[in-house]
């Protein structure tokens, strides 16, 4: 069995947003090596997503406007935020998800058509990670 | 380290429905050989997902009116309905996840007492894919 | 390729409860030897959850509170509450996630700053599981 590490850093110029990382995927399991296996995509902090969906901006903003009104920013609405100004961040990521697991084919990863994997972040402006983590033959 | 991969092909009738795919999957994990190791389920397609639950129709009933209101369906009520109309689809999917990661335990899938393995559609009446991966021993 | 599997119990003292088992899970990857892998934290109940966040009360209670505005309690409020009362449960799991799959390296949980492991009980006073099952080298 052979497995592959890598970290990505983020540090976005906005408080939410959404970065699609795809080609820093591939580049990892072309490095890997691996033919045949499975690649954890993970944010490393809990106000940040990894999920996949459509490289389509009018969606990225569908997605932003649904989050605000499911959970929306605001320094008096949390009782996590003592101190702090991220309440919504968390449970927005938590929507989003923290993770995707992605099957290994053949070296590649095995899509569908309109599969792309996007980092979210919902609290940046500063320097945050995200884990690959592939493991396979 | 052994691997196995298939692709399931779905057709829903309606445009949206939750189909039971845990047989399915067991076959899959019969005809891998593998005794120990991990299964991913992931829809291959951004507005369809995979996920776990009760096989309960009043529950599915449930899941259904839960979706439309928090995404209800509407042309005109996402940035993304651009000549399409499936806005709330890529949302409904985003609330009931894109794959779920099943344990094989002794040459099956290692399930709680009510685990049930579906496929929810949200934009059917198409073909679309799921892909089971398993890997181990 | 070594597998590694274990089940937790848990019989919560409320009906909705979230339990630290970043610990147990530690032990677990200890206990495996592997150094490599990919470890999975899935609840085996469908009215349960496995999640990756903070380990600060004030939030927990945000995500309490934020659950039951968006899938209420009641007895007349699902299809699926007869001769049940846990419609809610299910579709709380379902936002907090049923499964985690996180990386190991170098023996250990590959976490970032503040990642903890929970058990999100929905439906609890009653024998529950979760299961780990860590594979890799």
């Amino acid at each position: 069995m052979k497995s592959y590490t890598e970290e990505l850093w983020f540090n976005t110029a906005n408080r939410q947003e959404f970065v699609n990382i795809t080609s820093q995927v591939e580049k990892a399991v072309d490095k890997s090596g691996i033919k045949e296996g499975l690649c954890l995509v993970n944010a490393m902090h809990i106000t940040a997503s990894v999920f996949i969906n459509d490289n389509e901006s009018g969606l990225h903003r569908d997605f932003m406007k649904w989050l605000e009104k499911l959970a929306p920013y605001g320094k008096d609405k949390y009782e996590h935020n003592v101190g702090e100004d991220n309440g919504d961040s968390h449970i927005k990521r938590t929507l989003m998800g923290r993770e995707v697991v992605v099957a290994v084919t053949n070296g590649e990863l095995h899509f569908g058509p309109w599969e792309q994997i996007f980092y979210g972040e919902f609290d940046g402006k500063r320097r945050k990670r995200v884990l690959i983590k592939i493991i396979g033959e």
